[in-house]
This record gives structure tokens, sequence and C-alpha cells, in this order.
């Protein structure tokens, strides 16, 4: 199959190469407006051939989306406008209800395959993309009854070289339900680590001091800007909803804090604990056989 | 040397291993009010043999002190009353100040170290200890010019054999430090593990969704209550100035998430991104060998 990967960065890169490894592509061809972004790509042989946007949507038969949301939107909806009707296109968007809108009423619209795979780092750009990122992960697929048949075929190839267990979602449910879990633990970890640089005026502190569980929970405020702002800012609404929920807690836990309620600061503690038992779970999933063919009822 | 560690948890538990590993224990000690951890310890090979405190603070050549800061402020002076003039005390807990304070005009000062270790893990209980937990890590040594030569040889002898590198601060500023850096990571990671189990009530797309970053995010949330809540309360002071900082910086996040101030959310998170750069010393810091003699100035 021949492949056109839109966006050579961490998620981009770490699918061209899963793509190459199976064998479901046969060639890639890479398109990315940072221009260093498509050379390091090319250099690192993650595509075969670096080409503009118009040319790159032509003879092929794939195009996976890898930009930041923003872009999408607009992106989606020219593309299909613009490729034959052979053509698949998948994306890999943190959000959904808004690219699922802008396309909902386009004639095409079967083509096109609305895709989230629950996998990332903190590392951006193709020196970060590697083989296995999306193993035994999760994506999730929105509106699969919008998909025709054969893209449903096109993303199950994919799916499967990707590695990735696929589940369902709707549009909105999946964007309130990734603010809750996944936009507000990146939020949370940015501010913190903006709170301590804020505070700890002294460098060497934080650098001594990480070991204390600080570096893990601040991992995420490494995370890319130009990926991320986009994602809060087309998720506001659920996200906004969770970031004061999350001040809400954090203030009640400090009032119990200065009361010196030692039962109450005792009992929120144990709750928490209680994500132990919740992620747990996790270890099982990865035991588990990927569902390879989940996409078409037969 | 015979060695006695009180609280054979986690941080406990580990040192025993190091002290037995390295030769430094001849004779390993343990108590444990927790009679559950006191009989896993003793079948892991944790320690030799348990005892009740009044006997397993006699005939012993240093006394390790591993259990929760609220329960360590009395136990110290009361420990240092009794034991006879050869015998070293340190402790490992995660504030200084209350304990360094209690003991401070106690005639026999001079046997006590007070240390911590910046190291840990979110598993308790001697099941959770193991080798290798403090290895490269930094300890800090607060009032050294108060612990008597005997007393830091005896130290630097467990530090080399924990394998940690050990720096120097007051108490209180290590209270404040540990403060902004350790401690309010834990209230973030707790409270975040707790609202997003209150704000996304299927469970299961919690599961589904935490490869998203929020399993890293929540790490500490499992924690131990036991041991975290007297460290919170203990450092209430500098910990609520930290959390209302983190709070505040999280309003003013949403503030211009609400604007749709793009430029802001950006600008905030490239701010934060610099997190990358202070923690990248970690690694060069674990190149470094440990400073085995660092408490004793030849």
């Amino acid at each position: 199959m021949r492949v056109t990967v839109i966006g050579l960065g961490l998620i981009g890169g770490s699918i061209a190469i899963d793509l190459r490894k199976s064998g479901v592509a046969t060639r890639l061809t890479g398109v990315d407006q940072n221009d260093d972004h498509a050379s390091e790509a090319l250099r690192l042989g993650i595509v075969d051939e670096i080409k503009c946007l118009d040319e790159a949507i032509i003879n092929t038969d794939l195009i996976i989306l890898a930009i930041p949301v923003s872009a999408m939107v607009g992106a989606i909806g020219d593309l299909l406008s613009r490729v034959t009707p052979e053509v698949t296109l998948i994306d890999m968007g943190s959000t959904k209800a808004a690219i699922c809108k802008s396309i909902r009423l386009q004639r095409n619209r079967g083509q096109f395959v609305a895709a989230h795979p629950i996998a990332g780092t903190e590392n951006s750009g193709p020196g970060a993309a590697f083989s296995g990122l999306f193993n035994k992960k999760t994506l999730i697929v929105c509106e699969k009854e919008l998909s025709s048949y054969s893209a449903l075929r096109v993303a199950d190839k994919v799916f499967a070289a990707m590695g990735v267990k696929t589940i369902f979602m709707e549009p909105v449910a999946h964007d309130r339900h990734v603010a809750y879990v996944s936009h507000l633990s990146h939020v949370s970890s940015f501010l913190l680590g903006q709170t301590v640089m804020d505070i700890e005026k002294d460098e060497k502190n934080i650098f001594d001091l990480a070991g204390s569980g600080f570096a893990s929970t601040v991992r995420l405020a490494k995370s890319s800007p130009d990926m991320w702002a986009p994602i809060f800012e087309q998720n506001v609404e659920y996200l906004s909803q969770a970031l004061l929920e999350y001040i809400m807690h954090l203030q009640r836990f400090h009032y119990h804090l200065m009361k010196g309620d030692s039962k109450e600061i005792h009992r929120i503690m144990t709750e928490a604990n209680e994500i132990r038992r919740v992620l747990a779970g996790i270890e099982l999933k990865d035991e588990k056989t990927n569902n390879v063919e989940s996409l078409i009822e037969e």
C-alpha cells in the first residue's frame, strides 16, 4: 500500500515506522511544513521521500494525518474534496468532536476514519518516533458507522500494524472522557512544573529533590505546546469543567490541612489510593491479544 | 555492626537489605508495631530477628528509624535518653524541622544523625523493599555539626552502603524545599486521582485512557496515607504556601483558557517546558561517583 503521512512528529513518525515494519506500507511519502522535521524523517529512514502536500495526495492509497488538531479541522475537509475515491484518510487527533463535525455532511465522508491512539511520550519530532509506541495501547474510533467498508478494511490493517486494541466512542463522549483523564493530567503537570520553577528559585534544589516523585509527576510538562495548546482550546468546555473540579478538590484539601483535620486528610488520601485498583487492570489489558478485525462486523 | 531497624516498611526494609548486602550489618534486628509487617520482614530475610523495642535497643551499635514522622518526634528523644553512649541513631524522616528541634537540647544529641533520603516508590510495607532503592539518589543531612564524629563515621558507612550522594541543609530550609518539590507533587497527584475518580464515573474509561500520561501523573496517589498524612501535617506552613501558589497558577491558566487567549496558554506551556532543562541534570548526577566520606572533614 502506498502511504502518505502528513505530520512527521512523534505520532506520525511512529506510525510510519510500524507500517513499514509490518509490510503494510510499500512506499512511504512524508509531508511536513517544518523543513527540519521533513529532512530529519528522511534521514532517519522513516519515510522514503518528502513531497509537498499537493503531490503527496496523488498516487497514494492511504493518508495518515498526524498534525495539531487546530490544523486538522480544515485539512480533512479539504483533503476529502481533493482525493480520488480509492484513497482512505485516517486522522490521529486527540480531540474528535470538532473534527468529526467539520466533515459530517461531506459527500465522501466514508473515506475517512476518525481515530485517536491513547499513546505518546513527552518528546516530540521525528527523532522521538519509535516502533512499539502504540503496542497494546487503546485506540478510540469515532463514528465508525460513517466510514465505508473499504476504509475500515484499510484502517484495520493500519491498527493491526500499530498493535492497538480498538474501542468505540461518540465524538462528544470521547472529548469529555479524554478531558477528564488525559487533558486534565497534562494541565496539572504543566502547571506543577511552572509553579515549582516559580517558587523554588534555586534550580539545583529541584534537580536534587526530583527523585522524590516530582520527576514523574511533572513529566508531561515537557510535552509540546504546539500540539497541546490546540487540544486544550478545542476541548475547552470539558477541560474547564475538569479543571474547576480539580481546583475545588485542591482547595478543600488545603482547607482541611489548615484546619489540622488529620482524619479528613487521611480519608481523602485513602480515597485517592483507590486509583491503584482502577489502574491495576492495565496489566491485565496488556495480556490480551489484539482484536485485529474489530472494525468490521463479519 | 549490630543494627536495629525500627519500621520495616519500604524505606527501613530497603536500608536493611543494603546494610546486609554491603556487609555493614553483621546482625539485623527488626522492630515494627505492625505484626504482619514484622513477620513478613523476617520471612523475607530482611532482618534476622524481631524484637520488642525495649529489647531491640540494647546490645546494638546502630538504630535506624524509619517510621512515620508523627511518631518520630517523640521517639528520637525517648531513644536518646535510653541508649548507651556508643549507639548511633539515624532517622529517615521526610520532614526535619520538628524532629531536629525536638532533640536539639538533649545532652547526647551528638549520637543522632538527621537524614532524609530522596527516594521512594508508591509502594509500601516490607514486601516493597528492594536493594538499590537509594542508589545514586540524594540524601539530605541536617545539623551535621550537632552530630559527633563517631556518629558521622557510622552514618558514612550506612550512606555508602545505600549508595547515596549526601548534601547538607538547615532543617527549616530542608522542609521548605521538600514542600515545594516533593510534597506539592504528592498533593497534586493525590488530588488528581481523587478528582478523576470523582468526575469519571466509569472506571473502564480511566483504565482505557490511562496510557495518555494519566498513569504516570497519578502514580504518587498510590502512596501510603499513614506515611504521607503526617508529613503534610508537619510541613503545613510551607506546603500550604506551595499549594496556594499551585492553585493560583491553575486558576490563571483556567482564566486564559476561558478567554481563548491562545498566545498566553502557549506561553505558559512553553515556560513549563523549561523543566526539561532543569531535570536534564539528573542524568549527569547519576554519572557522578558517590562522595563516600563526605560527612567528615579530614
